[in-house]
């Protein structure tokens, strides 16, 4: 059953590497291209025959297999990724590579690059790519476009791939709900290539903008990220990272007319009081560093704030550089996140409301210990075992952050730098402070450093569950 | 009947002030000794007017009055206590002398003073007994030793004013049991000023030191802390302030001889399992700064560990200066503290093992969605209710650190510096790392970040739900 869900991917992933493929012919790169047709070649062969082996597995399943598929399917996914990189030599260290495609599939845009600008376009594309395959999952993909048979187990694969504390299905059947989805991502980033083509930037780098964009990633292809694009571009950027930090049911709500329920949204209104919030504040505070003109701080701190919040991590300033409370904003952002049902990573803005909600709805109960105290969210009363669910997340995820911090502080470099680059990939973000800030990269960390980032992104992307069942002893016992 | 509680309390300080007094008489020191009576006047007659005003107010309550009493008493306690310092001009600043004093009882050890050994000898002892004093409760002692009369109320204040997320009864009557656990705190303290007295410390030092080791305070009599004093010394020290990083409960049953139940304590287990295993590695960690010898190495080692994770803040090396891995585990711990019941603060053990549990239990429910994962602790089911609180307390402790480091960052310090002074007065510890590491102190601040830390600091020993309750308006709106 595994292996078939396995075996489909990476068909999948044989046709996904197509475009970088037409991109190195087309621009003459051999090396490049050898390089992806033969992982194109071994990720059809290996997925050929996985999906005709398993051809006669079981058809239904639980909740543990469909958190199995999804850590297993972005695991190998990664490492087959990498290998064009790894093969062209662009990368030389096979290690660089995975970190390199996992930070693009969980759009965190972390990256060991150098000099991004010497690489071949195709594998540019690649990497960028790889940021708008998993911005809205590759597994949802897989369920928009894939007939995978009757059988109600598609909706734990949604779960596990999906952002956030719970998964509405916008529509009854779970299919639909994936292909909705997916329309409306498509037709989102359509519209960013268009304006940022309007504004004369390539389509070359329109596309891998709007990829990084759309995903929330963070890859450029120039080495100083957005900073030598001119300001129109620049917005075009601010504007479409913090639309696509908004959870995408909005979209759909648009869509269906229903403007009241979406000005109600309770989690949208925090999303964008944080946003405008943290851009006023900073404008203010870095103002000084741009000698007083209101217009270019606003710009350069509406950008850093849509970037950071969102989980992007595109940079036109070096906000390493700007006084510790805008440095200190940044690294909260950085944890808040956007909303749930986006593309953006982070803890996003939902479990805080209902966080919050919790802690009012307990010192009511401490005040009249008689009284009933329901946490109500968007209109509805929310079950306790919701709230449990975010409590957990809550206590995995500063386990996590606590485990790997320690880890990475073996390689001795400041307390900042090891801090912010746990809670960069965590969260999927990509640039910290200090060392890893916006104008360094992770090259300088230590094999095991990188691996221990590498299971950060991952676990942030899938939500931490699917990695945590996946690591667990108990769910290897039993499924053999 | 808030009055009432208020008046007693500060008739209490009015006594407690009477030892510095003395030691500032014997050693004729005129200016310390008009301040401090001066401050005994004052609260004598206060306190006298307010108890007597109040003497008929109703006498019974419930846990909204039990968290105001506590909360206000704290705050009111201090306003007072910092008198003595202000009047005499050893601390010309007002808000720095509350700092002080809130330092003090809240054994968080965080200091303004550049230069302790300047002060007189009346003052430093008081600065030293508030240690003591808040280390087990200042209403926990009015419990044990003043007739309340009846009624059912006092179990609400020794919930309000002690440590950790459940508070036991040990014998069924709430009087005897603080006065049990005060009888274990002053023979504990005892045996301490014993030991430092065989160790050739003077009696006034001794008695200081044991005060700041009792309460896991921190406040020293030296300028460079314990640095100076003798191997032998430290290690008494280094034991001590582990033994009352313990829970009380534990020797509690030591007394009675039930040693199984005490080999059975979870928490204690993974209260040891940490200490020891901390001080192993940072004993290897640093071994290359003390040229390879273990026994000096693991000597600092365990001083600090033992100071870090109790929250003492007693220090006899600068490990701001030691390897980063050493640096981060030490973070950690701040965050970590030590047991429930003991005086120790931080987060506390017993709330890491519920956490952990839950976690466990959640990530079960999730592989085998029809099976019931109930959390045991301590060999009882834990209720609902309990994990739900400590779920809760997590959030609010850390949306406090997050606001709290915000508005320090105002100061344009680093980030370590914010991070680890909200974490070292949040935690009661007293010194964090960079400009607030063990060899400098707070007193470069501004007064809006020493408020700041003043509420960290009464937040994190009554355990936040106090204050929370005191400043939400509507408290106030239903109190009157």
């Amino acid at each position: 059953m595994i292996g078939k869900f396995l075996g489909f991917l990476l068909l999948l992933e044989c046709l996904f590497l197509l475009p970088p493929a037409l991109i190195s012919a087309m621009d003459g790169e051999g090396r490049a291209l050898r390089a992806i047709f033969t992982t194109m070649a071994i990720s059809a062969v290996v997925g050929g025959a996985l999906s005709l082996g398993c051809r006669n597995a079981q058809r239904s399943f639980y909740a543990r297999e469909g958190f199995l598929i999804v850590a297993l399917g972005w695991i190998v996914l990664s490492m087959v990724g990498a290998l064009p990189f790894w093969l062209s030599q662009e990368i030389p260290h096979y290690v660089d590579a995975v970190f390199e495609v996992i930070s693009g599939f969980t759009t965190t845009g972390a990256s060991i690059l150098t000099n991004v600008e010497a690489m071949s376009r195709g594998l540019l594309f690649w990497r960028s790519f790889t940021h708008w395959l998993g911005g809205m999952g590759i597994l949802v993909f897989l369920l928009a476009v894939v007939p995978t048979g009757k059988g109600g187990y598609s909706v734990h694969l949604l779960r596990a791939e999906s952002p956030g504390p719970s998964v509405g299905k916008l529509v009854p059947k779970i299919r639909q709900t994936a292909a909705i989805l997916y329309l409306i991502y498509v037709a989102l980033t359509v519209l960013c290539v268009a304006f940022l083509l309007a504004g004369g930037m390539s389509l070359f780098d329109s596309l891998c903008t709007a990829f990084g964009t759309a995903g929330t990633g963070g890859f450029g292809v120039k080495n100083d990220s957005m900073a030598s694009y001119s300001p129109y571009l620049q917005s075009v950027c601010t504007v479409f990272m913090a639309l696509f930090g908004v959870n995408f049911s909005i979209y759909f709500l648009v869509l269906l007319g229903k403007f009241k329920q979406v000005l109600h949204s309770e989690e949208l209104g925090v999303y964008l009081a944080i946003l405008l919030g943290s851009m006023a504040v900073i404008t203010v505070n870095i103002l000084p560093l741009y000698s007083g003109s209101i217009g270019a701080a606003f710009h350069d701190a509406a950008f850093t704030v849509s970037s950071i919040m969102t989980t992007t991590g595109f940079a036109t300033a070096d906000f390493n550089l700007w006084p510790q409370l805008s440095r200190s904003i940044l690294v909260v952002l950085m944890v808040v996140g956007a909303c749930a049902g986006s593309t953006g990573g982070g803890i996003k803005c939902a479990r805080l409301v209902l966080l919050y909600k919790s802690l009012v709805a307990r010192i009511r109960q401490t005040l009249r210990p008689r009284s009933v105290n329901l946490v109500r969210a968007e209109g509805h009363t929310v079950p306790d075992e919701v709230l449990q669910g975010v409590s957990t997340y809550m206590s995995a995820y500063s386990a996590i952050a606590v485990v790997s911090f320690l880890i990475l502080s073996l390689d001795n470099f400041s307390l900042e730098t090891n801090l912010t680059a746990v809670l960069a990939c965590l969260n999927n973000i990509g640039p910290g402070l200090d060392m890893v800030g916006p104008t360094s990269n992770y090259s300088l960390f230590s094999d095991l450093s990188k691996i221990v980032l590498m299971l950060n992104m991952l676990l942030g992307r899938l939500e931490i569950f699917p990695i945590l069942i996946m690591l667990s002893p108990r769910t290897w016992r039993k499924a053999n």
